[in-house]
């Protein structure tokens, strides 16, 4: 079941940073589209604020424009303005302590997502067709699971970030949430330079991973079900139950404590060498969420990032090996619906955050493409299914998903 | 023919910014080695410069140490200091108008290359046992081959440049020069965070590359003409001349001005994105070759990103299907010999820039591996023979190199 799409009023979606409207400074195949952007990605002409107001007190306003941006804009796109982010991207709930938390129009009683929460909202509630988040550790997939979207984290390090702050570069992309698979996949090949159609639209196999379902709540496997028997249906013979410790041939793997470990390890560190120096020098206000976040990061050893590097080179290598080009993975895109606005903690030792965590490591670990599929709802909100790719094969999940959302009834 | 090492003192030698000594923080396969960073890279309690003045003015220390200089310490090497760079990284000189040229020691009239000049001089006057540089577009495999060292680019995203300043994402790496190939296969399997050996250590080909060596100067070919001869009897039958363009199945990619003005367009758009709004607010005094970079860069049509961008992802896809896990590239690292002090140009579009740019833009295009071989010399100067190895197999093609080290007389 699919969650409807919606008509809200900008004010009331609470997505917007900023409002303006940036015409396209080209013709291609997004004419005719509007688009919004994260406020961790420059626009010229305006201040990059991060989510944190003594970020947007101590950067000046943007000289010139991400290079994702402008590559949307010469692609015939209009950009409607700049979306509300969690504080400097690090969190997975979209509740910004200083511009408030975006509207989750799917399921308004609860979170959006973060971090890219006011892209979410923006599309979710139909004032623009796609918007451009930032993923690092789930915050393009989440927001998307939650609002009933469709979200992509693309193949680590082919979209450039080059305008775009850094938080973790061995983790951060620049994905995207839209309404549509189609919307999704034009916006999509722009992004990721590529005018050539997959050359192949058949999974060979999809490893339906078992510890990632067995992590998720059982009203979400559930849920996710009818989904994956419409696989099964489509794909007839290469559907099939796979453990990730089988799959990566390291018993090791099958733990998915482990992925979230050297995510939280080497996003942490990596965040504290971005951002560490700024926060020194700015002595930002931040509000809980971050704060929790920050004392979390600043507990870490990091002396052990040589050898969490080396498990996640290890895990990665192992799961691009196991890959065919035409092999995917499925696992539940969050382990449970969004949190209710009023039962989130902060807490970045929280069951919800480190079950949500171990899921999205694994893309982030082993840089591979990750689709979010809004085809499921439970107790009244949206879930969604992943498809994750090989490594640099984006195009060709893309494809794979769009007859999922053509056979999906 | 080798060129020597040396040893020379520390103020003869003009590579460091700043000289100090960080212990290590662990025990491993570093201990007992020294070796010593580009400004551009943060270390705890110092202030990064980035090779001008400005910058130096315009940032707070560092609070936090790079991930990569932490790696290196928690494997049981010292650091010695920070050196010299080219300003923000955007030159193949090594010609810092603030703070000096680090000398070449291989060949002190003339320049040591850039921009990690200071690594080079450290390594090359004995003063350390290897340098971290960064190489966006060259800037640790010209001055290795200036200087007469191994100097490796990784994959391009592996290594994280997590508290290193960003300048053009999607060609950003950080490398290493080494005065042995020993200490550059131990440094970099910590910083690639790999304890695996490589699988193999036989190339099944070499595809020695037409288009590159025609570019280079005559002398240049007959100089790493014994190196080539001394491949062809360590691997018989592997060594082949081979076409870019026939490598590629596209007659495009047979020219090498298209690679380069696809590194150029889309590294001087990143680096706008990534500096512009500091060069705006900071206002800078550059000296003349940075400013004649960011002059070149400005004149940039930034519509045409769409456009290079997916000419880049069809050329760097096409040479990433061409490879096999046990293929090789070899290509001269550098047209010519190190130029004379005495008569260098500015000019980005002089004839050096463009032919070197040329060459290094293959592995920058391709997200590929590449290490400079200093294992020739002419006209009294070192030069670089290089090889490059598939994407991710950084690791077999140091344990190729390292045989020809030990083999080549």
């Amino acid at each position: 079941m699919r969650a409807a799409m919606r008509s809200i009023a900008v004010e009331e979606s609470g997505a917007f940073i900023e409002s303006f409207a940036l015409p396209p400074t080209g013709d291609g195949p997004l004419n005719g589209l509007r688009f919004a952007v994260k406020d961790l990605i420059d626009v010229a002409g305006h201040r990059t604020g991060c989510g944190n107001p003594t970020w947007l007190a101590t950067h000046p306003p943007a000289a010139v424009s991400a290079v994702c941006l402008e590559q949307l804009l010469a692609a015939g796109a209009h950009c409607a303005g700049k979306t509300i982010t969690d504080e400097v991207a690090f969190s997975l709930l979209g509740v910004n302590h200083f511009y408030g938390t975006p509207l989750n129009a799917a399921a308004p009683d609860r979170v959006p997502g973060g971090s890219s929460s006011g892209s979410a909202a923006a599309v979710a509630c139909g004032l623009v067709d796609f918007a451009l988040g930032t993923d690092t550790g789930g915050s393009v997939r989440v927001p998307a699971s939650n609002c009933g979207l469709w979200g992509l984290r693309p193949t680590h390090g082919v979209v450039s970030v080059a305008g775009v702050m850094p938080f973790a570069p061995t983790f951060d992309t620049v994905g995207i949430l839209a309404r549509s698979v189609d919307i999704l996949q034009r916006s999509a090949a722009v992004l990721l330079a590529s005018d050539q159609p997959a050359t192949s639209s058949r999974p060979r196999t999809i490893h339906v991973i078992d510890e990632a379902f067995e992590l998720a709540d059982a009203v979400v496997r559930d849920a996710l079900a009818p989904v994956i028997d419409c696989l099964k249906e489509m794909f007839p013979g290469s559907v099939r139950k796979t453990s990730l410790g089988g799959l990566c041939l390291d018993a090791a793997a099958a733990d998915l404590a482990k992925w979230l470990e050297i995510y939280r390890m080497l996003q942490g560190t990596e965040a504290e060498s971005c951002l560490g120096s700024w926060i020194a020098e700015a002595k930002p206000t931040f509000g809980p969420s971050t704060t929790a976040g920050f004392e979390f990061v600043r507990k870490l050893d990091r002396t052990r990032i040589g050898e969490l590097a080396r498990r996640r080179e290890q895990f990665g290598r192992s799961l691009r090996s196991a890959l065919g080009p035409e092999d995917l993975l499925c696992i539940p895109t969050s382990p449970t619906i969004a949190p209710l606005k009023s039962e989130i903690s902060f807490d970045r030792n929280s069951d919800y955050y480190r079950r949500a965590l171990s899921l999205t490591a694994i893309s982030g670990v082993g840089r591979l493409p990750q689709i979010s599929l809004p085809l499921a709802t439970t107790s009244g909100a949206p879930i969604g299914l992943s498809l994750l790719g090989p490594y640099g094969e984006d195009l060709f999940l893309i494809q794979v998903v769009k007859q999922v959302d053509a056979t999906f009834a």
